[in-house]
């Protein structure tokens, strides 16, 4: 038997039994909390997978909006009436061209970079997080951001209308930081790194009474990347890769998609099978991959340095939990620096025509560098996440890419930049071919 | 009994039975030619659509793909295997909150701000056309673009695996050029505006032996743009609206969605129904709106010089024809300056959340002055069509959004910072009440 929240006001039901603290197990009601009153462990969301397996079927799913809505059975909300603004459902893209340069036979790109609204995968966890928050009767939302999430909080926010405080480090790329005052919310610019702004974003929680999405309302939030697993399940024919690669930011992606996968056996939606988990990082913020190379079982927190400023978390919340993930499904955790992550952003531009920005860059780059290694099977089915667009991390590629040819408007004009770049096309392969 | 296309490499069939000159009416092979050789018309792709009525039905194409290819049939290619990124099926977003603000009762926003894979009306396009010049046998693709478009062919191009070319003017937005450098196309940056631009592409197309998308190509490329009509349709539960707002640069996107619609009509997928078609232009470049407000029946070519880059054709190719929708119909072709074009910018955003680029704005800025002159019923049912990102543009709102508040991570610089905001806010408030 389903034990249903219901509000007075809506009287829907759900399949979310409460919150459950991943260390000790306590119990608690669906709250806007998030640290557990024993052990200050982190709180997830519990359903009951009994009155899934009844009620949800392949049929059910498709029968659903294009969205990430047709899984709300899996999400922790009441209404039958989300935010639902086309989040989700991105292309999981076949990647044959990129696949041959690396020398692997089955690759797809999960390509977030253009989820909507915001372009980035954070517009799943976003729409879940401002749908609840609506339930449990926020009307100012609120978040600590590296920038892709300020830009949905406050983009999915101004549809909802709900007023929208976002905080960020003063030194975002600017498209970040334009890309998230458009749509008119409250910007602190906080002159410090992701941590600070995060530990700044604790203190504000417990005065102001606001949702913060990545705080208060984190395990609603941390669900909604549940649905990247989901998806492509789905988009595979109902079945599981064999090896997945994802960035890693706080470590919650990573394990959220593993929760998605392990759901969807479960129920019954796929086949039991397991899959690989291997993350990205950079090098310039690798706690996680330190301590993944260390074969520790804690990490040790850093201080952050590098161009891939939306994975720069030195103190990742979910980092032991990643690792564990990694870990017992035989992936690795790998990081990259700064120049393979540019190499990694011009690479998948190149055979596959999608611009991601820098953390698509970094999981790449981690990607080549473990097939160079042995450590993805050319034979496996390897979906790799790109979880954000380029066009938000423009600098990062500026004087790496070439410039235009300048030419006048006439055709003898062009015919000479033509031959010019002709040649210099032929000297690049001569030096190739020596 | 269908006139079919057959090529020996595929053996498929298309209902396409030729191109066909807009003007005198005289018939071609669907081969890379876009003018008339008897009178220097245009050339459409005209199909069997007695073959179309008995083979396609809501149901085929509900059963195709989650693109813009579930409506092959009425797409001038003959292969069974385009080239499909995920492109179109955008959303097509109910927004109350941007209809409560302008007094209308039922308006919709479909989003092309988010399209796979470039953010823009142009992947439509280009995915046709590309999909078009391979079956064509052409191995380098090329075009004329105000910046979008090279975005869009350049990606799609690397996806394919086709040599590409594209010529831009040489002051586009920054988001453009590295947009499409990106790619590791050949980028050539002429000296001048689009029209010449354009001009030049015209004379190259003749000498280079390669595809231009929006030349030689552009029977088959134009034709992608009727499926902002056809998802609209299928969007709104297989009926057409009462009024649609989409921008004009050369004019053929308002053509082929009204083309799109009578295809719709004539078929069978929708009840026939008389649609107003509205166009939007930048006072900078309105050479369609001028020749719409002073009755004439041609369009006199201007100098652009506007923020909208991405509309500012000077010399609109489909210019007539854009007149003659919006005549027949009972719309209206208004235009405005660049300060209400990033006012639209920022309504758009503020209110639903979409953040799109200059012709968005534009598009928006019109919807206003349409309403504000009661030149759209708030009774009717009315769909304005967003067809490129914000994110791309951003030059042109730097200065006009804010700016973030810059604080210490510490909670009472915070709280000193949230005070000085809303008291700003109470003082603007008060000029307004004043």
């Amino acid at each position: 038997m389903t034990q249903a929240i219901t509000t007075p006001n809506e009287g829907k039901t759900s399949t979310v039994k409460g919150l459950k603290c991943k260390e000790c197990g306590a119990e608690y009601e669906a709250k806007a909390i998030h640290v557990c009153e024993f052990c200050f462990g982190p709180l997830e969301v519990a359903y009951d997978y009994d009155a899934l397996r009844r009620s949800v079927t392949r049929e059910t799913i498709q029968a659903g909006p294009n969205s990430i809505w047709r899984y709300r059975a899996f999400l922790p909300v009441e209404t039958e009436n989300p935010i639902d603004v086309g989040t989700g459902m991105t292309p999981l893209v076949r990647a044959n061209r990129l696949a041959r340069r690396l020398g692997l036979k089955k690759l797809y790109i999960k390509n977030d970079a253009v989820n909507m609204p915001t372009l980035s995968f954070k517009d799943r966890v976003v729409s879940v997080a401002l749908t609840r928050a609506r339930e449990l009767g926020f009307t100012t939302v609120s978040c600590a951001s590296t920038g892709n999430l300020a830009n949905s909080t406050a983009a999915i926010a101004a549809h909802a209308g709900l007023d929208c405080c976002v905080f960020i480090p003063a030194d975002l790329e600017a498209g970040k930081v334009l890309g998230t005052l458009i749509y008119g919310p409250t910007v602190m610019a906080v002159q410090g790194n992701y941590d600070q702004v995060n530990r700044l974003c604790c203190e504000v929680a417990n005065t102001q009474g606001w949702g913060f999405v990545n705080i208060n309302l984190r395990p609603y939030y941390s669900e909604g990347s549940k649905t990247l697993g989901y998806e492509v399940a789905e988009q595979l024919g109902w079945e599981l890769p064999d090896h997945i690669v994802a960035p890693l930011a706080s470590g919650s992606l990573f394990t959220k998609i593993y929760k998605g996968f392990q759901e969807f056996i479960n129920v019954g939606l796929v086949a039991d099978k397991s899959v690989r988990f291997s993350g990205a990082q950079a090098d310039g913020c690798s706690p996680i991959a330190q301590a993944f190379r260390e074969n520790r079982d804690f990490v040790q927190p850093v201080k952050p340095s590098t161009i891939a400023k939306s994975i720069a978390i030195g103190n990742p919340a979910d980092g032991i939990y990643a690792l564990e993930v990694a870990r017992k499904t035989g992936g690795n955790i790998e990081s990259v620096n700064d120049a393979e992550i540019v190499e990694g952003m011009k690479l998948l531009a190149e055979t596959e025509g999608i611009f991601t920005e820098t953390a698509g860059g970094t999981t790449i780059a981690v990607l080549k560098k473990l097939v160079e290694a042995g450590k993805i099977d050319p034979e496996e089915t390897t979906v790799v996440y790109i979880t954000g667009n380029g066009l938000k991390t423009q600098e990062a590629v500026q004087g790496y890419i070439g410039e235009p040819l300048t030419i006048e408007p006439k055709l003898d004009s062009f015919e000479r930049a033509l031959e010019r770049s002709r040649t210099l096309e032929r000297l690049d392969w001569q030096q190739v071919l020596v």
